[in-house]
């Protein structure tokens, strides 16, 4: 109240000093937007994979480079899931479709093979005027939507795909937003209510916060790899109950950033659980292609869906996602992805258009580089043989180093680490020891952010803290992806494994044995 | 209350059904998510220019390909700001460097000039692991950021522009609705309220439907080519401050529908009034090169504002927005643009570069492309008289229909048109006669959507109805944008004009001399 009437105040005086020609000293300038007054719900957002550790992370770099004395040579930004900043290669196939369409001038060139020119052209006949500066229509091109379908029928075995159902976006994270948006409404007990796993892709509890939606936890049980147990479902669910109303279930398999790959079996129990509590299925299916482990493949929530008759598949209302930032692609950069929406009611597809129609449409080369994900070269083509080849190389190299990181991680004593069986992170649990958590609660961070501070500023390696995706109270663990390098893995585990050693020493704890 | 009750029986019902594994009828299901249930925020959203007009005329388009006789022989989308796909090229350097940084190949080819070559190695070089594949910051890629605030200083006469003050986006559109997420906060009467010009570009009225924000109209004075009147903001402000608490003032220059560019004089009173009030400013500047007529010139709102002392500079907070989608360019596909936000609180910044990076980074593609927007090819570069040939021409023809169409516009009896100084649209008045109004009120339409549809399937050109950007109660208006290519100018406003001799015969007005 007094800082109200101050401000009116100093306008005031302002104002006259204005109006009398006399400039006003700054300090009588009160801002206009402040943290006091901005909006709460944004205030309340919290994204730590690109959080202050990663800030630090990024000083540090430029410090480095600046050839400041460092106990390391070199910054690992093992914080998010970015195989071309590790140094993955780009698929040659795709690479030159977007830049035949860039530049369409190159269709004369002979450096292109026929493949990939007619493609271009496909893509190209799909655009405005013939060109990806056009804006597309706001749900996608239809080339793209079409090409988009057949993928899923084929991927599911022959279970068709609509076009119409298929939505595409800025990336998936704008996908799940859009479809959230809608979702939320309601006050006080009357809330919508959406379940997450816990640990969760931060995208999740970060817009239901901007969304002031209830955020319901349904926590995955680590000492099962990180399994989704229906019985926790079904607790977390009555639990929220009494708070807001559940309307949405969200799972992300392969899980980010718990890596587990769900069986076919434990998706059936879960979709039977979401029809009999009336839950909206969000499938977020980014990691479709990452799946490394012996025994484990993916399934689609559709096709599972699909399989239980016709009542599930003409009524379940299911949205999933896919996004070519992930993969063997690794096209972050390009913010390219798709949803597929299917039993919405009409109308409300209707307003899922009006609403992406305000953003006007995703970008075009983004659309363009998913085309090549959804419909990659065929056998005998042109350029089918490398296609195969540098996907397979990166898909190889990746399950190489999901065996690797939990292994390495393992061999350390205090740290824990499930088998990375998909997605592209391990989320080893960590020890720390009693001292260290007094000493983090003294500098007003979470154990495993002081953690995490501490091992970046000694070794260089950039993780996320578990605090940041969330975990079971009194758990602590980091996310790091299993994207470096192979040929840095030995020193990069090394220099973890001495870290690991002398934090545990230097608050007193015990390594125990491994 | 019935229908609560009803959809709970059937759930029962259905949970039954599946328990015993029998599988209950189809009619038995609810959808979960509904109109009713939706977020109503979302549903009162509104988005005429992809309407359902421009639906329709999709519709048509396909229609007329397959064959369907129809009055007219193509569909000329008319209703959209979108350069490409009404034939404009592209501007040869900007693709250049976009197709050599999608496919750094033929950075070894000998078909590009030397400078688009080093733009893109330059480029490369600021994205992690050399890629455009790989995430960028998430307030944009330091270099552009860089050359932005080059781009920046040089437009404005050299007033200091900090790279830090600077967050590229996915277009403009989505700075500013980053901008808006962040101010709007309260309730009730506390509630943010927005001040937005009527007419007005939706993208304002629709993000404020969705933050359920108070929107504050201020009319532009038709009858003074749009111009913007200090006595109307201060109407409109004392009016809104019984309901709301009025917070932020954006001006769209060059305007959007309007076409009006506003002088330097009439921006220091915007700006005088908005400081005297306490207002946040939003400039909406995506159209400044857009700037036709004879003495009207582009003056951004940071340059006059920083021309009125340091009192103003170091205090007023200020963010403004620009676009590659617009201008001699057009690359609306691209999805590029950026905000630069000045004299922002420290801690809100922080808080906007939180919000930015849950969504990772705006497409590294749209960076590359607004990078040549904000650092064309310099004098004496081997590209720099091909871009400036290019620019000069995509300027020179847009000028010219801009003075074409409120020309051709003035000579149909009934329909009346202010000068298009600036940006891409005409938004003339119609006159409707009484029993077409009545007509579209009894089939439930806006009178100038019913004037819209007819005029779409009688003519095939698609425009946007008035009723969607906001006009003075009792008129009518429509946008049409001055984009579809000078030789078709003729036979549309034959075509025009027959429709609106016909149409105002058909309701019994008169068409008036001229």
């Amino acid at each position: 109240m007094l800082i109200k009437i101050q401000r009116h105040l100093l306008r005031s005086f302002y104002n006259m000093a204005n109006e009398r020609g006399i400039a006003s000293s700054s300090a009588a300038y009160n801002k206009i937007l402040t943290l006091d007054n901005m909006n709460p719900h944004i205030k309340n957002v919290q994204y730590a994979v690109r959080g202050p550790i990663v800030v630090r992370a990024g000083q540090l770099r430029k410090e480095v480079e600046e050839g400041a004395k460092k106990p390391f040579t070199e910054v690992i930004s093992a914080n998010i899931g970015d195989a071309h900043a590790m140094g993955q290669n780009s698929v040659t196939f795709l690479r030159q479709v977007v830049a035949l369409c860039a530049y369409p001038e190159l269709l004369k060139s002979n450096d292109f093979p026929s493949d990939a020119k007619e493609r271009a052209k496909r893509l190209l006949g799909g655009c405005g005027g013939g060109s990806i500066g056009a804006y597309s229509a706001s749900q996608g091109i239809e080339i793209v939507r079409n090409d988009a379908a057949a993928y899923i029928e084929k991927r599911d075995g022959g279970i068709p795909a609509n076009p119409n159902d298929i939505f595409l976006c800025t990336g998936a994270s704008d996908g799940v937003v859009a479809m959230l948006k809608l979702l939320v409404a309601g006050e006080g007990k009357n809330r919508t209510g959406v379940m997450i796993p816990i640990p969760q892709y931060p995208l999740y509890s970060a817009t239901l916060s901007e969304l002031d939606a209830h955020q319901i936890s349904y926590y995955l049980d680590e000492d099962n790899n990180w399994a989704l147990s229906i019985d926790e479902l079904e607790r977390s669910y009555n639990e929220a109950k009494k708070t807001c109303n559940p309307k949405v279930l969200c799972v992300i398999n392969p899980g980010n950033p718990t890596g587990q790959v769900l069986s076919r079996d434990n998706i059936e129990k879960v979709i039977r659980f979401a029809v009999s509590k009336g839950l909206f299925i969000m499938a977020d299916e980014v990691y479709q292609d990452n799946v490394y482990a012996d025994g484990c493949s993916f399934h689609s929530f559709k096709k599972v869906l699909f399989s239980l008759g016709e009542e599930f598949s003409s009524n379940v209302e299911l949205a999933s996602f896919h996004s070519i930032s992930k993969g063997y692609m690794g096209e972050c950069g390009f913010r390219g992805g798709y949803m597929e929406a299917v039993n919405l009611h009409p109308g409300v597809k209707e307003e899922l258009r009006k609403l992406v129609s305000c953003r006007l449409c995703p970008p075009v080369t983004g659309q363009v580089a998913l085309d090549i994900v959804v419909n990659p070269p065929s056998p005998g083509q042109p350029s089918y043989e490398k296609f195969i080849a540098e996907k397979t190389k990166n898909l190889t190299d990746l399950a190489d180093k999901a065996k690797l990181t939990a292994e390495m991680f393992n061999k350390i004593p205090g740290i824990k680490c499930n088998a990375v069986q998909g997605a592209m992170y391990s989320f080893p649990r960590i020890t720390i020891p009693p001292k260290a958590i007094e000493a983090a609660k003294d500098a007003g961070e979470a154990p495993d952010s002081f953690y995490a501070m501490q091992l970046l500023e000694e070794t260089g390696i950039c993780v996320v803290p578990g605090s940041g995706f969330g975990q079971l109270p009194g758990t602590h663990h980091f996310r790091m992806t299993i994207l470096p390098p192979k040929a840095k893995m030995d020193s990069l585990f090394k220099l973890f494994h001495d870290f690991h050693t002398k934090f545990t020493e230097r608050y007193g704890g015990e390594c125990g044995d491994k």
